[in-house]
């Protein structure tokens, strides 16, 4: 399995968890147990589903939460917090319990993503990194989600590194993978997850040389005949004549990164199936999104490369996640639901438990939460909840290939609504059983 | 100075940069001169400037671009490249130049913010990296200065961490602080690039005591009466009187977060007025943006703290700029311009320096882009480019203080049209002079 340890990650955090940390200290409250939860209250505006993502990267990231001297000093020199809260801090490890939906799962508003039970103290100082992580993440597999159902069995590639800053492009390419992408540009996506990578050529490749011919000479003799040309640099039609001249049958494939894709593909299809060139692929880029990928399923095309769309969320590129307090220990030391009361930003309190409904054939209907305890399973039901970290130690690590095959089976359970691209409500609604 | 030494940068890179290089070596062309430049075709959709950001996080990022062990392991074990191109890499030190414009300052469609003058092999593999890189943080420096100059005197605070990936949003913070932010919440922001940090309190401290003036109690009495309470976690009426209450006429500032922001404003300054507490502040925050803060400019707040809007870029999260080789070595050693030839990605071809043209006040007039050599300066224009590597050497960095400063100088040098915030044209003109 790929684990993944960052440097320290503990100060990828908002000033005020620790401030609030100093003050419950001080105040006698910070080993109060309590319940945070990370939820969303909404899809993606339009969206049918959304799929988590992130849950994995959350799991290194608690593990390199460790306030080390370079930490501490800065919160020291720059006054953050006092003395005691230093100490407290220096000492972090948590030790706590975190469950919640596993990646490539499938979420609806109001589902309990991630559960953490702790000490006040330990669990309001992840908030940050948790939605961070949450945030952007299940933003991005919502999204690719969405594509490469769109793209049927052709596949996508993430191709977006340059349109997202460095390391999220790293974090997007894994996401994109969960939600069926093939393959990735990126190569630290490669080294760090293991997700595959591929590449064609760039525009800059075709024009260092005196000619179009030369060029493509020189990729298909140093990269084989199963290279992918990129045929738009000059005159479509002469460079995919060329590139067959160059490379013959075996050409693996031509890319098209420019203007009216749908046709443009035709056109080439035909030309390289007069030349006898019918097992050279079609690959296009070129700002697809979602609506793109459907929009050419008629195209005689093998493959999508995903840039900009898919790295900004196709037009999400939030989640919208939060992370409230939803149950403290009360005085009599049991667990006590709490909530915001505020009109426009509802909570529910109580601790959370989720099942997906499903019928008798096996079609989800409904996202059941329980509050308070556990939905009733009515036999086709799907428990939703994994455990995660067990008293601190990490137990819900998992090949990048177990979440993968999670999101195509739980997108595959929905109804088949789910997948229109058009703009609609929650494919299943969410209900709520209190227990009181 | 802060300076911020990242791992090695090297594979935060497309696979096809590489297998450019590879092909480029075997062929021979990968030593030939070339000039690749990093610019926008467009602003985002509707807005009348841009600015510059990430220019400062790139020179960090070229440092560490190195092929180390791990890297170059990778690369073999997953046969991305063959061995020549494996010895390349292990060498790679970055021995061009580069010049752009300096972060801070305003770009517009077709402004060369970057160029990077160097071997087609040393140049290419950059393409990736300084995009990721101006793309993030341009975008969200340009949408950061729309909130500064809506907010006018009053102080913006980056908020956004949990709303982007845990690294993007301390290169969010930074940007944002270029564009006039006063501080961020995040504390590696802090760290790393020297932005002052603050924070107040979430709903969960709240929650978490049996009362809400237990709450107040602790926060007062651990942070001190300057801090800032978060006062509609229940009643806001009741908590504004029990803030006063807990920390008298000293109480540093109150915070909303949710309702009708503008009518709340008005109540709770209206009470803290009437009980004395002349001083202290109203922080507003949820879901601001441009519009929202604009919309309060006639309430009664001292300062606004944005979260989504500001790390999403406020519906441009990325700054479409592209990477292009715009003029490369001749067979007789002279630089010579090329450019791809679409209908619907124009280039222009040739090395571009760049001026503000201004008139006699000193107001900006035009973009003027020199092909070929530099604009002729009338006299109230000004260049635009700075040496940011000479010979492999960074010798453009600089303090934030510094970035800061030219946004504020940039920004007021441009048309009073440049920050209304309704859509419209770039607020100058891009004039090309071509040298030929």
């Amino acid at each position: 399995m790929t684990t993944y340890s960052p440097p320290s990650t503990a100060l990828l955090t908002d000033h005020y968890e620790l401030t609030m940390v100093q003050a419950a200290l001080e105040s006698g409250e910070a080993d109060r147990r309590c319940v945070f939860e990370a939820f969303s209250r909404r899809l993606p505006d339009g969206r049918r589903y959304g799929i988590v993502g992130g849950t994995g990267r959350f799991l290194d990231a608690v593990e390199s939460f460790r306030f080390g001297d370079d930490e501490l000093r800065f919160l020291r020199d720059h006054e953050v917090v006092d003395d005691t809260t230093i100490d407290f801090l220096a000492g972090y490890r948590f030790s706590g319990h975190i469950s919640g939906y596993a990646e490539g799962e499938c979420y609806f508003p109001g589902s309990p993503v991630l559960v953490v039970e702790a000490s006040f103290a330990e669990g309001v100082v992840l908030e940050t990194l948790a939605l961070s992580i949450l945030n952007h993440d299940t933003a991005i597999a919502s999204a690719a989600s969405r594509m490469t159902s769109a793209a049927g069995d052709r596949p996508c590639i993430e191709m977006g590194a340059r349109r997202t800053h460095e390391e999220a492009a790293v974090a997007a390419a894994r996401a994109a993978y969960i939600a069926g992408f093939r393959a990735t540009s990126n190569l630290e996506a490669g080294r760090r997850y293991g997700v595959p990578t591929t590449g064609t050529a760039a525009h800059s490749f075709t024009l260092l040389y005196d000619s179009e011919r030369e060029a493509f000479t020189a990729q298909v003799t140093s990269l084989g005949k199963g290279t992918t040309l990129l045929v738009d640099t000059y005159d479509v039609r002469q460079a995919v004549d060329l590139a067959m001249e160059v490379a013959g049958p075996a050409l693996g494939a031509v890319r098209l990164d420019s203007g009216d894709l749908l046709s443009q593909a035709q056109e080439v299809r035909a030309q390289l199936d007069a030349a006898g060139n019918r097992d050279t692929k079609i690959l296009v880029t070129s700002d697809l999104d979602e609506y793109a990928i459907a929009a050419l399923a008629a195209a005689p095309v093998s493959g999508y490369g995903v840039g900009t769309a898919l790295v900004t969320g196709s037009g999400a590129p939030t989640a919208s996640m939060v992370y409230k307090l939803v149950a403290r220990e009360n005085g009599s030391g049991e667990l006590e639901g709490v909530a915001k009361r505020s009109k426009d930003k509802k909570s529910v309190a109580g601790r959370k438990w989720a099942m997906r409904r499903r019928n008798e054939h096996g079609v989800a209907v409904a996202e059941v939460v329980g509050v308070g305890e556990a939905p009733r399973n009515d036999g086709d039901d799907r428990p939703l909840m994994t455990q995660l970290v067990r008293d601190g130690e990490i137990v819900g690590r998992e090949d990048l290939a177990a979440a993968r095959d999670r999101h195509a089976a739980a997108r595959a359970e929905l109804p088949p609504a789910a997948t229109q691209l058009s703009r609609g409500e929650p494919v299943i609604p969410t209900i709520y059983e209190e227990h009181r």
